[in-house]
């Protein structure tokens, strides 16, 4: 037996983790549970007859905390989620059996990344600033990619940097958050994406001191085209490899009839294109 | 650019998806928190002033809860970790910062399944049985595939399909469980394989009415050897399929310090390839 | 300035206390999120500069675990709750503001013991025995009680004994469990008593094998009467002491719209009259 | 059967709630897991046969939030507990059984009001104010109480109005918190209380910028003493019905071998003479 996949890993893949690690503190929404981990057992407390002993861990948390991926069930306008159902009645009973996030499939397809900083002169954009899609245009030329149906889109606004700044800096409340507006998520929508990321908690461009009252590229991709969005990223190791098209892998947890799921996504190359690239 | 990696991707790739779903009341050892799931704000709860709405989710579990891996830190020996370490001075301030699975590189590498059942003969295992070092010689041959360095593999014993029949079913806590012992261990040990999964609860074989008195391949793949443990993996379409050689993908969450983590693996083959195997 | 009550605290008090310990494993309800405790911090994990450090928990729990008590809010019948509100519009919200857990006043109250086994002449109730009104009644008068308007009743059945074997023998599933039914929950009505405790798990009679498929007494109390149920109490002692009169003290959490709280009430009485009892 | 307590209650109890609501954003410190509470199951989702339904709570919390009880466990000085006991010893097993919040007898005992700002003459002690030994001895001379042995001692200072401005107001991370230090501490064991409280998160007096670098009360009173804290009470209507002497009454959760526990303590007096204090 052989396979052609196989044969490729075999040869060599180089992996960029994009997924951020997950601690107590770390930057997250406080419109989601905050995440808490510790040790009900360590090492120490008991011990078996056979001389062995298991550590284990007691974890809380929300499904929109580190890097993670919103279904489709996350956001409904007008009353009506992805489809038109009525998304009170899709909660009834405490899980979103249609949209949840168990209903995203394994991604492992093509993956690109969008250096909008690069193409604009910059290490990170400015707080608030509002990726167009004339950046969205210029970042795949430079790439020297296109972006069509199926793909995964990555949007890099160096904002991923202040992750490691505390939350003050990465969620930028006062500052705002540069992203993507109504007009990039109607880019995203016309070229039938499956997913779209970016290295911030929201995703998209949040004005100064306003928050999340308003999210209108959620609704363009969540509720009007069906787009998965991943957020988060960690996408720094991506831009300096200059690495903009790769095998994208996705893992959600299959936790049923829930909005969302924190994951560890990758970036894949062939070791030899790498080089290449 | 071109790459060969995603060369065969877009050429098609077939995807078996390994991670059982994750639900309130599934089948889960005691022995760690029990999963939660519920939803703080429903669709319906609130409005923005724009007509948008999120739901949103509080999430509470162990980390060896549903399909999972085991870090190095899950296990001791005498009060020693894998390489030596000291098991209690390793989890000071309540995180396992050296062994613990944020440690788990991602994979993506050479997977086999090795199908003991249907090498003996049989629809499951029986309750209990010790899987030997022979059985997984049987499997390899039957399967025309061998185990080497660095290969991740999947040791099938049937008793999977009890998943859909409840906890008492599954856990076996009445009727043993089946699964290699030491022996087995050893086995994968001396072919230096860097992770070994199975699709029962606890990996390695669970006597009749002993639970996890003793557990002597965590000893030998955990502490001695270095090889994670996967368990609770859905074996059954690679099975049917008869897919012995894949492409094996596996990407923990990030948890600082944690014992382990929920996980959804997968098994991908080329499409082409598929067809011939 | 004086006070009779602290006048009466200073020359002595009894007190009894009626919660059970809460700890992980303990009997609890399946239906509920399971209790889990764990320390984030241990002493010896950091220290401060000045030599001082503080240990802290993580607690997961659902509200009807342990001894704890329900509010209003926790059954509806026919969709409707307590006073005819719409039970699904009352959630709204996800907390129940106008009948939650928080609306419960504080209990410094006359209680009164009815020691069902005790008149009847068995150390406990059979396994799934309806204790009925003239049970009550008799219990009452081998008490030499009344029970009144604004009082708080506690019926033992002898089953909290049980709670010490675990929770297959406590909760009682195969067996069944000793409880009032409809019509002792009429007889605790018609008396308009503003709570009702019990040594076991569901207050009420469960036959066996049925679980919670029905609870009358619960709608005959929560819905119909408004009176609060008190589940899971501890009354050994305070039938070995024979003490059937006494001021009963319960303080439910403050949770904000929450259909519980666990508790520890307390049944308190004069040292000198508890004498003369 | 007569007992002097209930006359007593019969006649005519005020019941001061010195508790505060608990809910999801509440201001609490974020040295300790956040409060976190939704519902698995709201009316609406499912009916029984019958007609009846349930709704129940998920909850996860740290036990040194809302108003709490710190046990002696919950603070260790250089290596030792209260009493001198190795504190990482203490804790193997995770659970402190010997000095844990479960050790904590119910409170039913006199306590006393001290409320400094009246007797400064303001309405609330300055940002990171020392409260002094002359302050609580003013405070005790103006209530025309005196303290001692077995007493609760609840020092007000007028910082508890702002709870309901939220956290940055209440927790004075920036500003400081006012409260005893080190002395105030030592003029409590003097009278040998059993347990002191305050109106802020922390209880004692925290310099401005500093947080919790330093902890000299908690060190008096828990390592030293054996004297129990009690924290973010709410002190208002007890100030303000000038209510300084009472029976105290309180019930911590007994969570085995926890270091605190979330509580709703009470004041309580007897109507009579409330009329004439």
């Amino acid at each position: 037996m052989s396979d052609a996949l196989l044969d490729v890993i075999n040869a060599g893949v180089k992996i960029f983790d994009l997924g951020r690690p997950m601690f107590v503190g770390m930057p997250q929404s406080p419109n989601h549970p905050a995440f808490w981990h510790a040790l009900p057992r360590r090492h120490g407390d008991t011990v078996r007859a056979d001389g062995g002993s298991a550590a284990n861990d007691l974890l809380v948390t929300g499904t929109h905390v580190g890097t993670h991926i919103d279904a489709l069930a996350h956001v409904s306008q007008d009353g009506l989620l992805h489809g038109g159902a009525d998304a009170t009645a899709a909660g009834k009973g405490g899980r979103y059996m249609e949209l949840g996030v168990h209903t995203i499939e394994p991604m492992v397809r093509r993956g690109v990344l969008l250096d909008v900083p690069a193409v604009r002169g910059l290490d990170c954009c400015e707080p608030s600033y509002e990726i167009t899609p004339d950046d969205l245009d210029n970042a795949t030329e430079a790439a020297g990619v296109d972006v069509g149906t199926g793909d995964v889109v990555l949007i890099r606004s160096g904002w991923g940097r202040r992750f490691s700044e505390g939350a003050a800096s990465y969620l930028g409340t006062e500052s705002g958050v540069p992203g993507v507006g109504a007009r990039g998520a109607g880019w995203l929508r016309d070229r039938h994406v499956v997913a779209a990321g970016a290295d911030t908690i929201a995703f998209e461009q949040l004005p100064a001191g306003r928050g999340h009252a308003s999210l209108p590229a959620h609704r363009v991709l969540l509720v009007e085209a069906g787009i998965y969005i991943i957020e988060a990223l960690d996408l720094e190791e991506l831009a300096t490899a200059r690495r903009y098209e790769f095998t994208f892998v996705l893992t959600p947890l299959r936790l049923l009839g829930a909005t969302g799921s924190p994951v560890r996504p990758l970036a894949v190359a062939a070791t030899t294109e790498a080089r290449d690239g």
